[in-house]
């Protein structure tokens, strides 16, 4: 992909697929109800901050008035996810908003990284999310319909995505409940080195059996802990295999039992519903970071491309809004594709030769002696909603054919003065070369 | 409209306002293709401020890495507009590009305003420009035709917008072109005194005859020169008039024999192809500033609301690029919406209380004791491309219709026991309080 200072830009025949991409996207979000929201690009540098100092702002792109730089310095920022903005969206209108509310958000999110493949500086994300006042608590389902929904909608949405461009590979969404670890660590007395034994978990997939095991040795992990943690996390894992866990393994500790209802419910849902069921697989490693998850968690990869990494991913956090507003007590759960990910990997897959270059289908040639009559066909065509150009002057016919070539036009329409005599114009298609008379009427 | 340190913030109800706006901007500008480009949000400050360094930097928001502040400072900013990064778009591809190059691009840009009504520091402008080479000059037409087809297809594009939302005002587009104050300052012996009369004669709308008078002796203007300009640029012109001038002036500079000419053929290509004709008229006084323009310039208002200003505004310019770099010589011209002013003027216009608040048009309410057929229910009819919800729990009926309600969703589905029996589910139409039954198949 195109890059200005390790920010993306597209092509014309580029862009025409991420409007297409923004359409199946918008589709299949807002007939859920997902209804789409706007907030500023920058926000105080202190909302985005809130919750990990340290790590955003090793992310984060201050923005100052130049006229009044000094002052500013450090106060306003561009937001680095859609969340936090959210978050505080959803403090700020609480009043006007019916809850569970639905939203949906494509829009860019800006993050200092280092410049590399697969990663640009600036990129649209595509969310959804559903938020709910934690004093309107379901029925101990907590909403889990939710986190099935969500999940089904980006499935099926990549899933057009990927027959719109005749994509050979699949995605596939793996989920798991962040309980997972808390259970884990409790039950094998590492809460001490949780943060450790934590965080090489969730390296899990990037580094080797050996690395693996060794990290963990380093982390204080017994032989005995070791073991059990990779024969744990490790496993394959189903639908029916989990319900047996319990049992199994003789478990009832209680965060292992709302951990498997939890994955248990959501599977269920997902199932009943959407036949998403072959494409979501339970993976007890996926642990999504320390971030603000405390739930379920979900990551997204294409079956045939999975060293590209996650193309979508987001789950459930029951707190994110107190870190803004003590008493702003909201649980959500929402998903997040991660579209210009999945563009720089779509343009690597595409034949570029062959992407449409302009949004016209045909092109009217000009000729100096039928120039009025050629002008009203082009009106004429064009209200029938046509997608159509006319070529601005009457030059020599070669130059106005390499115009059509050079953008990809397909056909070109011909109202000479040989034409307009037998009151027919001529279409032809500039790939077969071949020429069609159709009557004026 | 909401705003957020001066940006602006869209509810709901008002995103799908927007949305809405976007679709029938993108149909109208890319079937004429116009089609789409995308740039990043951030541009090396000197880019930004090539042309204009006091003007731009006094509007201009930077942007620095947090994490590397120092280093950063004044180098990058946000952009302020869509042209001068277009400008950049087009020399950094030129060779990828066929010319004439017609985009179209809808993004947000920022620019440090005093906040006040109507305006907002952050806002959505719908750009459409052509590019072509200064080396393809066109049999001294120039490329008129673009001229007329931007103007045509802005006016048809508001002409839409005001349609869907049952607007009762019309847009008017005023059109001009620069060379009229080159020859009516050469003319009239005051090229002196330029700059001051130019901002002047730019500011006839906001002031008074009398005001616009008296400034005009201030700067230097003899009574004879201000009785010539006020009735040269005051007049009422129409196309007829307008090919007579030359003789009723006895005229023959020039300029203003350019001048003429560039506009009537403009009218004429207008005339020939979109009927916008009652909607286009040539306005002597609008100079729109000393910014890029060379030649046509164009502004767009309301007709039953003046007073808001310019929705849409741009022309034609021949130097832009070569600020950037001294061998690109290109000429354009483009056309450019001011979407979030007119959607400030739109959102005043619109009852707030009727505006649908979700994408969603159906709710199927959930029972206890038939959630799994409702989950089947409501996987058919999303088949169907119904937009449709489904209530996460079997509360009380009070609570599913309460929340029906808040979001302005029009129809509750219901199958209870009650119509699982008759094979049955009811539609209740939440406004008439009315139900239907469908059977199901």
């Amino acid at each position: 992909m195109l890059k200005v200072w390790g920010f993306a830009e597209l092509k014309p025949e580029q862009k025409i697929i991420e409007e297409k991409i923004f359409e199946i996207v918008k589709r299949n979000y807002q007939k859920y109800g997902y209804t789409p929201i706007e907030t500023p690009a920058v926000e105080r540098t202190e909302v985005l901050t809130a919750k990990w100092w340290w790590e955003a702002t090793s992310q984060i792109y201050g923005v100052y008035w130049l006229a009044q730089w000094a002052s500013d310095l450090k106060k306003y920022s561009l937001r680095f996810d859609l969340t936090v903005p959210l978050a505080r969206y959803v403090i700020d209108h609480r009043n006007e908003l019916t809850f569970p509310f639905k939203k949906s958000f494509i829009a860019k999110v800006w993050r200092g990284e280092r410049q590399q493949r697969w990663r640009s500086r600036e990129f649209y994300q595509a969310d959804i999310d559903v938020i709910w006042e934690n004093n309107d608590q379901i029925n101990g389902a907590q909403n889990l319909f939710y986190d099935a929904e969500v999940i089904s909608i980006v499935y099926k949405t990549y899933g057009e995505i990927f027959q719109e461009f005749n994509l050979e590979g699949w995605v596939e969404i793996n989920i798991n409940n962040k309980k997972i670890i808390s259970w884990l660590l409790q039950s094998l007395w590492l809460e001490d080195q949780s943060l450790k034994v934590f965080g090489i978990i969730d390296s899990i997939a990037k580094i080797s059996r050996e690395d693996f095991d060794k990290n963990l040795k380093w982390a204080w992990c017994s032989e005995l802990q070791i073991e059990t943690i990779n024969n744990f996390v490790r496993q394959e894992i189903n639908i029916e295999k989990l319900s047996n866990l319990s049992e199994e393994f003789w478990i009832e500790n209680e965060v292992f039992l709302e951990w498997i209802f939890e994955l248990t419910q959501i599977m269920k849902f997902i199932n009943m519903q959407w036949s998403a069921w072959e494409g979501v697989k339970i993976n007890f490693w996926i642990v999504r970071g320390l971030e603000y998850y405390t739930g379920t968690v979900f990551e997204t990869v294409i079956t045939t491309d999975r060293k590209l990494g996650s193309i979508a991913w987001w789950g459930r956090y029951e707190w994110l809004t107190k870190y803004l507003d003590k008493k702003a007590d909201f649980s959500w759960v929402g998903f997040s594709m991660w579209i210009t990910r999945f563009e720089d990997y779509l343009f690597e897959k595409l034949d570029s030769e062959k992407l449409a270059k302009t949004t016209s289908e045909y092109l009217i040639i000009n000729f100096e002696e039928t120039v009025d009559e050629s002008l009203k066909l082009y009106q004429k065509l064009a209200e029938e909603w046509k997608k159509i150009e006319f070529y601005p002057e009457s030059a020599k016919l070669k130059k106005q054919f390499k115009y059509a070539d050079g953008k990809g036009i397909t056909y070109c329409i011909m109202l000479g003065s040989g034409e307009l005599e037998k009151w027919v114009y001529s279409i032809k298609n500039m790939e077969t070369w071949e020429s069609e008379e159709i009557k004026m009427n």
